[in-house]
């Protein structure tokens, strides 16, 4: 069985699916590696540091002899992919529809790492986790880059300055992230997430948890909320943004269009000066006229909305990416095809064998 | 007495020499002060933010109006000013003596920071020092920001990403802030200064201090060594450069060319992706090939050329700065014109009664 490592084509994508330390990994399952020339350069991996460590450096897109193509984006060339042939990748299927239709009608067994079950077994292959790692700590770093003020206190002889006020909306993996982050250069942090289950983690990472007098259920993403609810939920945000230097969004439901939490009337409360990273600037956005890679100035507030911040560090984004790639192919390559009986593969194989068994998605064809 | 604050005109200067905090101290000691309408806009206040703490907001650059002008990039409309007219910025005055001769030929009484005396008294005028602090901590930003790799260690259920290792060559009030920056994010820092009275404030903030086996005499500054010494010195800090994903070079002489530390092959030795700032860009640079402003890729190094870093942090830079502006205004604003007998004033002015005082600038005229 051959895996092969297309170099990612899509603009401004500078991930890679495999990296040499999972080419090793993969070859020592028995597996074959083909690696697309040039597919690490921007994620600082050579050609000859794949070819040491034992994969075959191939000129074109493994699509067509690879029986496994393991990728970031969706793969190129499904008109060259066989009946039976496998691909991994984030499909974002919602957002792919015709995509999702050519892998279905060339029989294709399509893994989806954006649909991967949240089960204890499935960690390893957790690559919405480990990007959005990656997300939490460049929102941060995006952050102070645009903050005309020092995130930490100093106490210097000509006074002092207080620390930066970050406000975290979600408290998921990449929300804890950037609260971590922001911490770590000295920020006085605080932030919400309507699941109240968060509000231990949050503490423990030296933040204020915002208590806001919801009748929220537990457990309930902010965008299967009631309109009612969202509107009560903005206003009590409103005054928690207003007082702050920073605010990061970061509430993403998969699959679905973002929540709004933060409106422009909002932004005009901050201070001059003030910064806000919309992390779901991509699927809708969290915070009014946001749009993914751009800055926009409302009043003397700078918004950024996010666009594919795990690129923007692409050796150890890919470093993670790669690793839960490399486990979820160990899974899928065995004798006689993907077992989809496993609830970890039945849960993200997104087409098979001429059908799409995502339900959710077969709803929008 | 009129106290006159100018917008800046010099290119990317984006800080202010007075804030409406300091027009509030100014006035508390009977001084008037005279702000230049836009003045604070890139520094985030605004005309009605200085009226409200009582300056007059004037139309025009205070130069000939106002006994004393305070700035930060050296004074513009040197043809306005009358004999006896105080102006106080950083004149940087052996890049600038096509200034220095105007300011002595009108017979202005021309105090520049960067000529400071280093002593106690001085402390809350040491402007140089507040915009290092603001250097040292936007060197490791822009570091992180280029940096594909996490500075911070990870442990996820996909693997451990190591802590980057961050090398600060020179350990001055620039250098040991990014030392603290960088530790604050978690990597991995080692740090170098000539002067062995480093060693225990770089160890202080979590460091190690690279201990060269160099005849050095202590005290003295790089660019005074030896070119032997140096180039001593170069071959053993190859070494750790070659070893470290991010270094970041911060030794400044004040007034002269920046002491060569890095070369090209020291760059070239480093792992694909790594990451220098040189902050000495400015004055000669402590890397070969770096340039103010600009990122150069040496192979797969990327080498970025500091250009005005303080300005990118434009609230709290003027706020340091412009405290310790007030407060040399503070020394300056007495009956019969400022006491070139203080230790202090002697030590910074630079023109006064048509005379340069300041002897290696003399030398140069």
């Amino acid at each position: 069985m051959r895996v092969g490592i297309p170099a990612e084509s899509r603009p401004a994508e500078r991930r890679v699916a495999g990296t040499p330390e999972t080419v090793s990994t993969l070859l020592g399952a028995g597996l074959a590696v083909d690696v697309q020339s040039g597919a690490g350069v921007s994620a600082h991996a050579s050609d000859d540091d794949y070819r040491a460590a034992g994969a075959t450096v191939v000129d074109e897109h493994p699509a067509g002899t690879a029986g496994i193509v393991a990728s970031v984006q969706p793969t190129d060339h499904v008109d060259r992919l066989r009946a039976g042939d496998v691909t991994v990748s984030f499909l974002s299927p919602a957002f792919e529809l015709d995509h999702v239709r050519a892998l279905r009608d060339r029989g294709v067994t399509a893994f989806s790492l954006d649909l991967l079950p949240r089960v204890t077994r499935a960690q390893t292959l957790d690559a919405l986790s480990s990007q959005a790692l990656v997300a939490g700590y460049r929102a941060v770093l995006v952050a102070a880059e645009r903050l005309p003020r020092f995130l930490p206190m100093f106490t210097t002889a000509a006074g002092t300055v207080p620390p930066a006020k970050v406000l975290v909306l979600g408290a998921g993996v990449a929300g804890l992230q950037a609260i971590a982050t922001a911490r770590r250069l000295g920020a006085v942090v605080e932030a919400y997430d309507v699941r109240a289950a968060a509000r231990e983690e949050v503490r423990s990472l030296g933040a204020k948890f915002l208590e806001l007098d919801l009748e929220t259920q537990d457990g309930v993403y902010a965008a299967q909320q009631s309109e009612a609810a969202l509107e009560r939920q903005r206003e009590l945000i409103a005054e928690r943004v207003a007082a702050s230097d920073v605010v990061i969004t970061t509430a993403a439901v998969p699959g679905r269009k973002a929540p709004t939490l933060v409106t422009t009337d909002m932004l005009k409360a901050m201070a001059p000066g003030s910064v806000v990273v919309d992390l779901a600037a991509e699927t809708g956005g969290n915070v009014v006229g946001s749009r993914p890679g751009e800055d926009v100035r409302v009043g003397d507030v700078l918004l950024y909305g996010a666009r594919n911040l795990p690129s923007s560090l692409p050796v150890h984004a890919s470093k993670l990416y790669a690793k839960n790639v490399a486990n979820l192919v160990l899974m899928i390559a065995r004798e006689g095809g993907p077992d989809l009986a496993d609830e970890v593969l039945a849960g993200c194989c997104l087409t098979h064998a001429g059908e799409v068994r995502h339900a959710p998605t077969r709803e929008l064809l």
